[in-house]
């Protein structure tokens, strides 16, 4: 079938709205877009030089929500089917895959990075991991009345934290830190107080923490005028006031900055689990004995697996993590505007680009 | 009972033979010392500033076996038995020890840090967590003829590694690289082996790396005058020659030097974990998001579970992991003058000290 998408033909290099064939292959669906959301990695693959494994031209956008209108040989059940398309889609044939290890499965399909992504009216990807999202229009189903185009967001910006989260061990009455309540702590910070636990949201930026504290934030720290041992300090009570030792405390850095690993870091007590959620290429210099005389653990958490969305998508229907204060919408011809726009100033809420039609 | 030892009274000034009446109170033992092994750590204690939890005047020494000559109420079948006493001594009774978290358990006892050590005539500790020792006069059981004060260097240097090891999830066919071939290391990589992992050992001490090559390790890397990346190369050739992933490559650093852990961090590849055995309290630089983007797990070790230490005797007595070439024993009244040759050459063998009698 016919398709149409924003390609990026070089870096930075305004993107042009371009038609090419496409067509479901063995157990491929062709997924109609409904909404695609900016992430930052989208920005680092178009301005900073970040490479996509395929290389440009290359429509960008994995963060995709739609429904499925066309399925090749073996997987035509899901024509029809509203869907969230996972960020990260494991094979599930490799060693990797079932060994449990899909975030590392060498043959993974990332979109708009190794294949054309969601930046466009339609985008092919494999069936398998494919999140099916049920009826919208049930009431009982969705009482919030969420879109569809919101729930793109899922595909990574909840679902990156929430598999951080889980992996983590966090239990219902730990402590979740999250350190950086942007696009992804924001969320992690919400899925943490779903899941029972007391969670503490700590950025620089007072407008961010003013919306944790309706959404989820047991407590709000602002780092911005305040020395890291003064954070230490602040956690610390807040773990005291409520009897939760440090090897209950989960740290989750969130802020992809030099500054934020270093303050998550220096949280870290006995027993302590830190997972490394954003990413900056900058070095930062720490005490790794810390993690030995500690005990603790540093966990790197690469996307979600495909297992884990279908109970995000339940705690976003059931209105446990709230989308709509955190996501802005726009139509998907605003993209080069719109790309220009985050690149010099990162906004507050998640920008979800819609197809017009 | 009367029992003697050499107390330690200040920072640097030499250790005097002092004698103090010991009783085994509830659910306690008194343990002859039968050797007691010298580790890094004492030499932090005694010359460096590193503080004791029990204040001096205390008597050092934490890798300890011996036979145990009294026994309080509720555990007097212990008397009579030969055993290892653990470094750490978890309660077992608190929260962390319940969730099975017994290397953060804050009452842990660590001999000579908490209570008067091992370099004496005798020491008095939990019987909670002791490992008893198999009869070593029957051949059977003990086909190497190892003798009790050699197996003290259980208590710290075999055991730590061998929790690091387990804790990593090592398996059979998985690589397994020691950054650092000392005291710890040594011991790490026939471990590794013993459990059927392909074991590299890596050092600037050709000496210590040609002994791993006759004890466990498949392939040796002198890191002396080779940059980060060329062993990075290496250990990738091993790999891929044994078509080892690297989500099944282990990384332990045992050298607790800056340079070790800055080598072990780039060994990191997809999937990859890396244990924190060796300590330094210098701070290191390094790309900490490389753990988010290869969705690797740095993790700290402390001590080890003294539900572990059975299955490590029994592969020492099996002679699976080698001592003799890597400990020494001396009269424990040479204590003075080894501390302060240790403190300025370490050694390439454990050091055990054994009362004389």
């Amino acid at each position: 079938m016919r398709v149409e998408s924003w390609v990026v033909r070089g870096p930075a290099i305004p993107m042009t709205w371009e038609a090419r064939e496409e067509r479901a292959g063995p157990d491929e669906v062709v997924v109609e877009v409904a909404g695609c959301g900016v992430c930052h990695t989208d920005l680092g693959f178009f301005y900073d030089g970040v490479p996509t494994r395929h290389p440009f031209p290359l429509t960008l956008g994995h963060e995709i929500s739609g429904v499925v209108v066309d399925a090749g040989p073996g997987v035509e059940e899901w024509i029809g089917r509203a869907v969230v398309v996972p960020a990260v889609l494991p094979c599930g044939a490799c060693d990797a895959c079932r060994a449990g290890r899909g975030q590392i499965c060498p043959n993974q399909i990332f979109p708009g990075c190794d294949v054309d992504g969601g930046f466009g009216t339609h985008v092919r990807v494999p069936a398998r991991g494919l999140c099916p999202v049920p009826d919208l229009s049930d009431p009982q189903a969705n009482p919030s009345q969420l879109d569809l185009p919101l729930l793109s967001v899922i595909a990574d910006a909840v679902s990156t934290p929430y598999q951080a989260v889980v992996r983590s061990g966090l239990a219902a009455g730990d402590l979740a830190v999250f350190v950086g309540a942007g696009g992804i702590g924001g969320f992690g910070v919400q899925i943490a107080a779903a899941l029972g636990a007391l969670a503490v949201a700590i950025d620089v930026d007072s407008t961010r923490l003013d919306r944790m504290r309706a959404h989820g934030a047991a407590t709000t720290i602002d780092a911005s005028e305040m020395p890291t041992k003064q954070v230490r300090q602040r956690v610390r009570e807040v773990a005291e006031a409520h009897s939760i030792p440090t090897w209950r405390t989960r740290i989750f850095e969130t802020s992809g900055t030099v500054a934020g690993q270093s303050t998550a870091f220096a949280l870290l007590g006995h027993g302590g689990v830190l997972s490394i959620v954003g990413y900056t290429p900058k070095p930062v210099e720490l005490r790794l004995s810390n993690l030995m005389a500690f005990d603790a653990i540093a966990q790197g958490n690469w996307g979600c697996l495909p297992e884990y969305y279908p109970a995000i998508v339940d705690l976003v229907l059931k209105g446990r993590v709230a989308l709509r204060p955190f996501v802005e919408t726009r139509a998907l011809g605003s993209i080069n505007s719109t790309f220009e726009e985050l690149h010099h100033a990162p906004a507050n809420r998640r920008v979800v680009l819609i197809p017009e039609r």
